[in-house]
């Protein structure tokens, strides 16, 4: 019996079926049998369903996580001068973190890695945001990256397809089969990634509320333990934090706009909630590459995190002065009522921001530039009958429509807000 | 929104995954879209292992039954002169109970219109077993099959391609995706046949031990019920008998073997076994057909079904009167010992005579008549040191050492032997 027909996939499919943990021998057979096509789409789908209803042991999916490493090349940055650190988001409404938090570490000392895709759904691209830089390329070679963490200290760029195939394979196959919610195949999607990657160490956003991937504190933290537990068996310093996504971040959802809103930070500005999470993760990210005796918030008030955003925006062909797009038509929803802004929902913003055109419905769509949704308070602020409370943009008006119905019931005025923490919880590596 | 894109697949799936009851609306879409190609094998798998896990209800299975009968053709026998019923085996080892039973309820005065199926791993077929008799044909056309049936009073043939489509592409499916073991897809697999086939009646002969789909009396009871209630939701007069399949039924396994064991049950001998189960069969048969006053042990003896099992070969183009294929080879197994035979595993004795050629490993495979295993005892039956147990027969000698590895552990000599009842339940239909 030679190792291609090691196992057959019938024999793997049932053991997850009928409750079993799969042996080392059967997960690395099954992912390598499916990357080379024998293992057939029909039955891996039928698999991820009996993993996402059965589980999988924290053993099982690191052998899963390092089948899909082993399925593809992996990145090394150790020839680097200095240590590597790199941040992932679950995904979030406004999530412009990697903006601002890649220059800001690179400022301090550390080269930030971050291989990035672009939006799908209601959750923006960091590639997109980007790439509303004219200019700005998301393409590099690997001999580029190396040589611009070398020289800039922070790259963001696309993943190229030679990391992780199994998982490219695996998550389109997961998004048409019903089988994207379960908790092993989405931290060894990230995790394969992260650590085919070559990041020393690895600081996860994971997002929790209505406008993220998983709307219960109990569940993120589930995804979070996961994977903090896989980036430690493979040797990655991995720390997550569980931050709130019921509100979205700052005051922008959209491409151009949360560009905008970046550069402000990295001014010295911008929102509160923007700065707080960008130096929380800078400062996790630090610690995990040994240098904690940095205070990004320093850094940040200096300027220097703004020198390493120009620097790498031009590294990669963009015009940080150039003027930025803006959507050609807008429209503003005024506050139906005097009073404090209550709540704004993270999910009603980040549809509305998707159908204005930031997003993309197939990964063959193009995103608007322009368009999205600006704000002009958030919970907890006062606002007036009349006044305006959002403005919508979009270089197509006949999307106001759909994108005011999906705000329909996103916002309430109301005597009062009861503010909850930003970070709600930290995860870090457990003693095995 | 057309009526085909009434439901997303996605939208079916995830509610099956989260252990949803599925709509009608939902179940005929996403059938009928399964079966035209709109929803992709990857799709449908996912779907399968989510009904495997999280079950269906009554009403469920009845309407995706209803849906696998509408994506296909019926027949309709309304037009003959007297009452039809069927028969179901779910699959043992040594069953060749159709053969004597079709043309002993025929000669009863009830018609059989029997489509049948080839075999596929331990267990025989009846097509492969029939078509061992030189000249008979498994394929006969719609006209042709009605004709019989108003003439002969019996018809064992091939499905057509026409009668529930869905199924056939969805059976496949499951073949090779870790899906078979799903109570509601075996019953409405069966069902939907059965019932699109169109006869009045239907007993099921559900196998119950180690030779049988369902190893356990609980599931096969539940399979039983399942089925009994598709039938009776359909206005088919259903019931089910539980029967065991511990034991490999006869005394032989193969197909011409079958087929000679069966003659010589019509003509008025026989394992008692075989005659018992055909008896059992052909009361509940009648007895669903209206003709309770007809006692079948009567026929049988009379000679009558044997007349009929002649007609019935004959209008399929078989000889009865030819002399059946034999293996060119055989090989006696003795028994190890004096003593009483206590058990004979009817899961060793189908995998022998599927290596010994009776039975394919794929659907393309060709089977061999002649080949098969014999048994010269059955369990209670006292056996000497060194006398044949079993002998072994086939075309290619080079089979032997496989087929003996299959019977190691297969049978066991003791001292006494504690039978079981063949017909371990009956299952009819509730009250509603």
């Amino acid at each position: 019996m030679s190792e291609n027909d090691a196992h057959d996939v019938i024999e793997v499919i049932t053991a997850k079926r009928d409750g079993q943990v799969l042996t080392d021998s059967q997960i690395d057979w099954v992912v390598a049998a499916y990357t080379r096509g024998d293992v057939a789409d029909e039955q891996m789908s039928a698999l991820a369903m009996a993993i996402l209803l059965n589980g999988m042991q924290r053993a099982e999916i690191a052998r899963w996580t390092a089948a899909m490493i082993a399925s593809g090349e992996r990145m090394d940055f150790s020839s680097l001068s200095r240590p590597t650190a790199d941040k992932h988001s679950t995904g979030g409404v406004g999530d412009k973190i990697t903006l601002p938090l890649a220059p800001l570490v690179a400022a301090c000392g550390v080269a930030v890695p971050q291989l990035s895709g672009r939006g799908l759904g209601h959750t923006g691209g960091t590639l997109d945001k980007l790439e509303s830089i004219p200019g700005w390329r998301a393409a590099l070679s690997n001999d580029e990256m190396l040589a611009q963490l070398e020289e800039v200290g922070a790259v963001v760029c696309a993943a190229g397809d030679g990391l992780a195939p199994a998982d490219k394979k695996l998550y389109a196959l997961r998004d048409v089969t019903g089988t994207v919610e379960a908790i092993p195949l989405i931290a060894s999607s990230i995790m394969s990634k992260k650590i085919a990657e070559g990041t020393g160490s690895l600081v996860l956003d994971v997002k929790v509320g209505t406008g993220a991937f998983m709307k219960q504190v109990d569940q993120a933290r589930e995804l979070a333990e996961t994977m903090v537990g896989l980036g430690q068996d493979a040797g990655v310093h991995t720390v997550a934090l569980l931050t709130d996504m019921s509100t979205p971040l700052g005051r922008t959802a959209g491409n151009a706009l949360e560009v905008r809103e970046s550069v402000e930070v990295l001014a010295g500005g911008g929102p509160a909630d923007v700065v707080e999470l960008t130096v929380a993760l800078a400062r996790e990210m630090l610690a995990g590459a040994g240098h904690e005796d940095v205070d990004p918030a320093d850094v940040l008030a200096s300027g220097r995190a703004m020198d390493a955003w120009r620097a790498m925006i031009r590294a990669q062909d963009g015009d940080p002065d150039a003027e930025l797009p803006t959507g050609r038509e807008t429209h503003v929803v005024p506050a139906p009522a005097t009073g404090t802004l209550s709540r704004l929902d993270a999910m009603a913003v980040g549809m509305a921001a998707w159908r204005l055109g930031a997003g993309r419905a197939r990964k063959e769509d193009p995103v608007q530039a322009g368009a999205g949704v600006e704000w002009h308070a958030r919970p907890g602020d006062e606002v007036r009958e009349g006044e305006p409370l959002l403005t919508l943009h979009t270089d197509e008006p006949e999307r106001f429509e759909r994108a005011l119905a999906s705000l329909e019931g996103g916002y309430e005025i109301g005597a009062s807000h009861e503010p909850g923490p930003l970070v709600i919880d930290r995860v870090a590596g457990a003693v095995r």
